[in-house]
C-alpha cells in the first residue's frame, strides 16, 4: 500500500503537536491552562439541548440533503439582520464549517491549481485544500502591519495562472484581524479583474470589539455572484460539538456543483440539526452578552500582557484569538519548557506556537497564538503563568 | 467561474431523479408507496433518544478527531461478538459511512486511479472516488449468475496498473447478494497478489438470511494489513440521520493518515456519538428480532412478484433490497407511467430503476431495485401495484 500524493502532504495539526506534553504535565499533577485551542468555555445556550430533547420522532430518519426545512429558514431569518435576502437554495447545510470549506475546495480546485489565503492562517485550509488536490499559497502579512491584507497590489502580487480563490478568515484566527465593508470591496474588486471566487469563513461574524460593526460578503450583492460564504455554529454559539456548519452562495452554478457533493454524503446530522435551528432562533441580545464577555477577557489578556517588561501587546479587534512576538527566540523550545520543567504553585500553561500558522518556512518562529476562550480569572492567571514561565525561561538561559 | 473537472464529472443522484413526479402524484392527492429508498420505517431503538437526553453537559465541546472514547469502546465489545479484537487507534468514527468511504478513497487514490466495484453498484460510489480525483472501474456481474464476484478471474480481467484497491458492499446494495467467508478470502487474495487494498463497506453486516452467519473482511486476520472496514449505525440501527460511521483497519500507516484528514475536519457530533455508543450496546436479541422483520418483509415481495404473470422472482439473501428483471423493456418509461398515469384506488408505487447502478451504459434498462424497507402489509400493496400497474401498461402498449 502507498497512500496518495494527497495525504502523503497533509500535516499533522501544528496545534495538536504538544498535546501529548500538556496531557503528561496533567498527569503528573500540574493544573494546565488551555489558551492553545479554540474550545470556549462559555455554556452551550440551553434552547440546543431542549429542542433535542422534545424531538420525538420515532425513526431517526435521513436529512434532506440540502439541509432540514426549519434550520434553513431560522438561518434565513438570521441573515435578515444583516439586510440580506437568501432563499433556501442558497444555503447548504453542511457538517461543520470544515465541511463547506472541503466542499468548496473540491469544487473549485483541480489538481495543482491554488487557493490564495492570507498569512498566518487556520492551518486546515491548507488539509482541505490537498484533499481537493490543490494548494494553499499564502498571501503574506505580518504582525507589525497588524496582518492587512486588504491590498490589491499586496493580493495580485500572489497570483498565478493556477490561482482559483482567495479564501478570507474575517475576523481571523490566528490574528484576530477584521475586514471592514471597504476592504471586502477591495478584495472582491480583485477577484472579479482577476476571475476568481471569495471563500469568505466568516464563523467568527459577530465577534467584533471597539464599535466595529459586524459584517459579511453576502453584503455586496454587486459581487454576489463570486462570493461563498461559511458558516458555523460552532464559535458563535459555543457548540464546537454540533457539527452545524452553512455553505451559502447565490451562484447558481456552483451550488448544483455541490449539491452533487452533498447528495454522495447523504444527508447531515438530524438531531444537531434540530438544536441549531433553535440556536439561530435566540434574541440579538444574546450576542451582545457574548460579544460583552469575550471582549472583557481579551482586555483581561491586553493588560497582562504588558505587564511583561518591555512589552507591548497589539489589541486585536476581532475573534477570539490573537497573535503576538514574545521576546523569546524558539517559542516551541519555550512551551517545551512551560510544559516539561516551569511550574508556579503546581500550574502552568499552553499557547500555540504560531510557526505552524505560517506557510512560509522560518516566519513565525518568536510569535504565540493565545485562544482567550476562558473565564477572565483563568486568562488573567494563564497570561500571568506566561509572563513568570517567561522569567523563569531566562533565568534557566543566563539572560 | 469554472467548476472543478470531479465536480463536472459527479452526477445527481440517479434514486431522487423521479423524487419530483412522486412529490407531484403526493401533491394531486395520490398515496405512493416508497420501494424507492432505503429509508427504513422500523423504529430507532429508544436508547439512543434516551443516552442523547441524558447527556447533561454545558458545554458542547469539541470530540476527539478520533472519536468519543464511550463510542470505540462500545464498537470494540461489539466486534468481541464476531471474535475480532479491536484497539481504539483501529478505529476512526465518520460522519456516517459516507465520509469513511470518501476519507478511504482520498487516502488511496492520485489523478486518475481506479477503484474496482462489483457493478450493479451503490452510485455514491462514483461521487466519492471523483472527489479523490479517482475513478470507479465496474466489475461485471449479471443477475443471471446471482450478481456473484468473488472470482479470481473475473476481478483480475478488470486490475489495471492504476488499480489501487477493490470496494465491496456486502451484504449488497442494490442486489442483496451475500459474501461467505471464503468468498471473501478469494478476494483478499486477489488483493494481495496484486498489491490492492480492499474497502469492505459492511453496513448491513447482519442482514444475512436464510441461515447465512453474518460476517467480516476482518474475520481474516492474515490479510489484515490490507483490509479497510466501513460500518455505520444507519442500517442496522435504523438510525439514517445519526451521522456516525466507522472506519476501521489494523493497517497503522494507512489510519495515520486518515487521521491527518480527520484532525482537519475536527470531529463528528458530539450527540449523535452519545446516542450511538447506546445503540452499540444493545444485547444480540435486537439483531435477531430486526433480522426476522426484515426477512418477512423480502418473503412477502418474493410472494408477491411471483404473482406477475410468468415471471420468477430472485430470492436475495441479504441486506433489504433486491434487484431483478421485471418483464418491461424500458423500466424509466414504466416508472412515470405509474407516477404520471396510474392508480388503483387513489394509490401508486416508486421503486428505483436499476440502470442508475450501472457504469456500462444500457446496462439494468430492464431491472428494477426494491427497497423492502416498509412493514409488510405495505411492502404487498407495494409489490401488488406494481403488478396491477405493469398490467395496466401493458394494455396502454397494445399489449
Amino acid at each position: 500500500m502507498k497512500l496518495s500524493n494527497k495525504v502523503e502532504a497533509m500535516q499533522f495539526s501544528p496545534i495538536r503537536k504538544f498535546n501529548p506534553y500538556g496531557i503528561k504535565a496533567e498527569q503528573e499533577g500540574k493544573k494546565v491552562y488551555h489558551l492553545n485551542i479554540g474550545q470556549p468555555d462559555v455554556e452551550t445556550p440551553a434552547c440546543f439541548m431542549e429542542a433535542i430533547r422534545n424531538f420525538d420522532e420515532k425513526v431517526i430518519a435521513y436529512a434532506e440533503s440540502g439541509g432540514r426545512p426549519e434550520l434553513l429558514d431560522a438561518a434565513i431569518d438570521y441573515f435578515k439582520t444583516y439586510d440580506v435576502e437568501l432563499e433556501r437554495g442558497d444555503i447548504m447545510v453542511t457538517n461543520g464549517g470544515s465541511e463547506a470549506l472541503s466542499m468548496s475546495f473540491i469544487s473549485l480546485l483541480n489538481e495543482g491549481d491554488e487557493v490564495l489565503v492570507p498569512e498566518p492562517y487556520y492551518t486546515n485550509y491548507a488539509t482541505f485544500a490537498l484533499m481537493a488536490g490543490g494548494v494553499v499559497k499564502p498571501i503574506p502579512t505580518t504582525s507589525e502591519d497588524g496582518f492587512f491584507y486588504a491590498d490589491a497590489a499586496k493580493i495580485e502580487a500572489c497570483i498565478t495562472p493556477k490561482t482559483k480563490a482567495i479564501c478570507c478568515l474575517e475576523p481571523g484566527n490566528p490574528t484576530g484581524n477584521c475586514l471592514t465593508l471597504d476592504d471586502m470591496r477591495v478584495i472582491c474588486e480583485v477577484a472579479e479583474k482577476h476571475d476568481l471566487m471569495i471563500i469568505a469563513d466568516e464563523v467568527y461574524r459577530e465577534f467584533v470589539y471597539d464599535g466595529g460593526t459586524p459584517g459579511t460578503f453576502l453584503q455586496l450583492p454587486e459581487y454576489a455572484d463570486r462570493v461563498i460564504v461559511v458558516d458555523s455554529v460552532s464559535k458563535r454559539f459555543s457548540a464546537c460539538g454540533a457539527r452545524i456548519g452553512l455553505l451559502i452562495s447565490k451562484n447558481k452554478e456552483f451550488m448544483s456543483g455541490i449539491m452533487k457533493i452533498a447528495q454522495g454524503r447523504l444527508c447531515v446530522s438530524t438531531v444537531d440539526q434540530i438544536g441549531a435551528a433553535a440556536l439561530f432562533r435566540l434574541p440579538a441580545s444574546y450576542y451582545d452578552e457574548v460579544k460583552a464577555e469575550y471582549c472583557g477577557r481579551r482586555d483581561v489578556v491586553v493588560e497582562e500582557l504588558n505587564k511583561i517588561p518591555g512589552f507591548s501587546a497589539p489589541t486585536p479587534r476581532g475573534s477570539f484569538y490573537m497573535t503576538c512576538k514574545l521576546p523569546v527566540d524558539d517559542i516551541e523550545d519555550f512551551l517545551m519548557f512551560l510544559l516539561t520543567e516551569f511550574e508556579d504553585n503546581g500550574e502552568t500553561v499552553m499557547f500555540a506556537p504560531a510557526e505552524g500558522f505560517y506557510a512560509t518556512p522560518g516566519k513565525g518562529k518568536d510569535e504565540i497564538r493565545i485562544a482567550y476562550v476562558l473565564k477572565k480569572e483563568d486568562m488573567k492567571r494563564g497570561v500571568e503563568l506566561i509572563r513568570l514561565g517567561l522569567e523563569a525561561y531566562n533565568k534557566k538561559l543566563g539572560k
